[in-house]
């Protein structure tokens, strides 16, 4: 079945994020959809963090002042225009042949920040070249403190702002749906910023390669309080879901928490992070920075996340199916579509600025 | 696929008001099925209106006695036969050719009450000379207060007894299904009776279309209490979900509250008006006129409403079919299944009149 | 479509309820299909009744002395060998040649009682000369307490045990399935015990044929009473939810209850009758006489009825499809069937009889 | 239909237990399956065995220090690689011609124990013969204590270590699958171990095959008791759900207890058995030997048994499932993919042995 090209222009059918999944299930190949769909194990956590923003619904607020309203927020010292950031999403050249550099222009075109994977296909100087706007770089643990500092400082001197550690992956998921399909990543695309992997310890008999292997390479907490110590750049800690690990985080000098079970990919039957963000609020403070991904796909989403105590949210599937559309210009205008949402969302609530979103917007079901 | 015609009589297989949606989506072209069936973004609280009726199971009551019962109801000092009033639709000419005619002429003719919307594709005085028994008016605020005071005067003036202030869509809804397939009005439909739209602010680089534009149109509580005094009709405010803008209602002085999300058109994730009722019945006491509407299909959903705090209710879509199947005709038989529905549903609670339907016929499941 | 002649013999496959079921819609027309299967407006209260018995499961106990169980019961004074009655069913002849002649053997073979309907398509005294067990008779109030005493004392005098007189259905349900289909007896079927129907009052314009109409032949509880004084049997009321009702009842001098919503044929979004089940034995006490229909199509929900609360079930349906299936003998076995799933469910729940099924059996989930 | 033959290979697809069914029933006859994969009456405790897992999330923990972690336990003074059992499964020779020697050869080569059923195909001493991991053997009550005790003997003499004495299936559940089908046993495959049946009683007219038949045969407390006495293993048993139950089972003298419903084989609606866990763990003490077997089919139900108070699991379906696929290779695969799933989710969750699992990684949903 040939695939159809993406678009050059955006047709007047495409009006939500799930037009746009439809519109990239025609462009992608199976490999690059196996990968870009798929999860960990049954899948269960991948549908359970798109469901789980229907548990609550919204009570809308009437004839408020809502005059010059707005939907900006100030992270790390920085305004945005909006609070949806573009999550780290790796290998994205799969999906389209600008891949991150599309994704960097279309996040600083429309105010916004874009989070780039350390799994990038393209190289993180040059991404941050086309940048129009404020660009986080995603890391993982690269096996010891010096490795992981060092990637961290090109980042900086690349011009990224924050560093976001990835903690939720020390293994590689079960993603039974990549097995399957045989996924494998085509020629030309691979991660051209952490070129040499850490090596694995050898495994004596009857050592696991899970606890005695991959995990030996995993970071723990006094190395992650290191690392903050040594950074040139604020660290975001990204997958955590217990309100303890997000209070050791904040103690350990991390700028803020991710709350995320990376998109369903590592470990299934995980809870929906959002379910968590009431009690990781509670234990952070107030103050605290807490943004939080997974499943978000309406600017009522993004609405019920900020009620519910993030004070930004990241996307990802999403913009990859607008990228896989029509490039910068489909991610550009997914931002444009859920901005729009949210701001209507605001205005049926009544809220005049992401401040005025608050928990008693929500009701239960 | 050619339309079928309207019908001129009732076929014996019409029985509820489920048959008559499966009728009128036999009769009516896609485009004025997009928009009377759609919903904002992805329609779940269009189904939430449905299902939640089910949401409470009915505990029926025997061997009282019930002759001489009835459904009569007094509303705005009016009795009228039923408790089941006809909710504002705009365009109705895109279903029927009689149209808005057709409505009123049905809702007399069976003892009850019509709401004309302002979006009425037939001017409103000839919809108040057809008309055999009470009517209401819906407005939108008109921009400022004397342009919607000159409308709610030309209603008066025609007849109408009411007016009834939408106030939960200042901004459009995002209603995807109508973006998709294009919806326009045809040719020769249109809201006659608002010719001129309030204009627009010209917006400068960088305001938002939803705060800096549609909301400086958007009425305030102070805006909606001036026409509250100055109105020659009494004021309902319709869209109300929250009990607290319910009081505020009752203290800005409007007459009454109809408690709707208004079908689902506006917001998504909203909400179903009769999960609130008994909150906002609360909030308001119990002599404050409290309508409701939002997924109605049966007598007994009529009952729950009224069990749950509503004074009466309003039905929209499913008049709709009744008129695209059958024109006034359809819609007064429509009403006739209703409110026997209701009177069955009564009788077989025990209940001789709607005073004597109380929450305790209800248990929530 | 040409349907299946009744069997002669039972074979291999049908081995449950549902398995008659399937048989029966093989056999039954088109019309009589409706009329059985069907139920009130949108049959939300047909489905519950099967559904709501997964709301409890079982926990079992192991290793206890079992020997010498039974499934023994005393209802009204009569030993039966289980607790599972046939429910009326009017105009069985719909169904199957013998109709209420096999009905009749059948649960006098099995050692059960059945309730003869006042809609019977066989004389009541040509059933009570078949049977072989004890049979009650089932009658509506006929308009006034002599011609429902005279009716009584008919029953009395072919040997009927006991009386069910069923009080919620004073108005007809709202049978959408029927309307649509055109469902009418076919000739030669008719309620023959009950020829003269009471005759409805002529209603002046403006009346309601619900509440000036059929309820004027309703009965009243005071009605109830005097019939109770004066009945020549015992008498049950059938079609009772509410505790409450249930008490008046036995105030009334019912000799017992029956929890029931007329198989969801009457008003639909009613509770299932087990759900009651638990609150109504608590309202008349351990000692009345108390049993429940709705939805049973295996032993388990015949544990469960008596865990909750009943002395005995009723099956309705479930037999019908029998009857259907297989005349006297298709009856004869399913009640084999459900009296051995029962027996294996006690066997596994550790008891002994029927006394020993208490609430402690279930888990509600 | 044609059946494929057994693998010789694992081929890359085969990569969870759900694609070892989808396999296996490419491979089985319809006789097989229907044996296999049936339960008892309308398989809802079946169903609910596999679905009760996902009321559970898991909410991980992070950057703990985990080197060195593992799946070993230690049961009845023995020490296992994982705490993953095969449970008694009967026929095997039903699946695959290796049969119970397959299962066996798989349990030891990756570190675990089997259970061998009473109704084994294979003869015991063979089995013991190829197995090179512990081996325990099933027995149902053979009708008297001698001659259960002479089968434990011989089992001992085998070298089985330990007895697992079912007690939850005194009488046949009522297996309408296999009823319909009309399940047999082919040819040359039957419970070679134990070649007499015990007698049946014979009944008197009146008396009940459940109660006067099966039961008669079925052990009691105090027989348990006897065996326990006198066994010269321990004694395990298994298919106990209540808490009540578990307790008299060790002060019976059990040497641990089962928590089962008989994979949903013998009384449907019942309990799975995973949700009695922690209130049989705090009912027989932290110290007692606690297994759940009952719906797991990945690694992460592990996880949340042993959360939930388990020791260790058992497999039933998936492991026939893995064998009728590719014999013992399938099997041995089957269990390192769930201990691999094991492993990445206790290491997501930050536990490094079993013992740090506990009820603070779930969340009820």
């Amino acid at each position: 079945m040939s695939r159809l090209p993406p678009l050059s222009g955006i047709p007047a059918d495409l009006v939500s994020a799930a037009d746009y999944q439809r519109h990239a299930r025609q462009r992608l190949d199976e490999n690059a959809l196996v990968y870009l769909e798929g999860g960990a194990a049954d899948e269960l956590t991948c549908q359970a963090n798109l469901q789980v923003w229907q548990e609550w619904a919204l009570l809308p607020r009437m004839l408020r002042d809502l005059r010059g309203g707005h939907t900006r927020c100030r992270l790390l010292g920085q305004e945005l225009q909006h609070p949806i950031l573009l999550a780290p999403v790796a290998y994205q050249q799969l999906f389209h042949a600008e891949g991150e550099l599309a994704t960097a222009m279309a996040a600083g075109v429309m105010g916004g920040a874009a989070v780039l994977s350390s799994f990038s296909s393209t190289s993180l100087e040059a991404v941050a070249e086309v940048a129009q706007g404020p660009l986080w770089f995603q890391l993982y643990w690269q096996g010891d403190g010096e490795r992981t500092l060092a990637l961290a400082e090109r980042a900086a001197a690349a011009g990224y702002q924050a560093l976001v550690l990835t903690v939720d992956a020390p293994v590689s998921g079960v993603r039974n749906r990549e097995q399957r399909a045989g996924f494998q990543l085509p020629e030309g695309v691979r991660a051209v910023n952490v070129d040499e992997s850490p090596r694995l310890p050898e495994l004596q008999s009857g050592q696991s390669p899970v606890f005695d292997g991959l995990l030996a390479l995993a970071p723990r907490w006094d190395e992650v309080a290191w690392l903050c110590r040594h950074s040139p750049l604020p660290v975001l800690l990204k997958g955590i879901l217990h309100p303890a690990d997000a209070r050791q985080a904040m103690q350990a000098g991390a700028a803020g928490v991710i709350a995320s079970n990376h998109g369903g990919r590592v470990l299934d039957s995980q809870l929906p992070a959002v379910k968590m963000l009431p009690a990781i609020r509670q234990s952070v403070g107030a103050e605290a920075l807490l943004l939080v991904d997974g499943g978000i796909r309406r600017g009522t989403d993004v609405l019920k996340a900020i009620a519910l105590g993030a004070d930004a949210v990241l996307i990802g599937r999403p913009y990859v199916h607008a990228q896989a559309t029509a490039g910068a210009l489909g991610v550009a205008h997914l931002l444009k579509l859920l901005r729009e949402e949210l701001e209507v969302g605001m205005a049926l609530c009544g809220c005049r600025e992401l401040a005025d979103i608050t928990p008693e917007l929500l009701v239960r079901l």
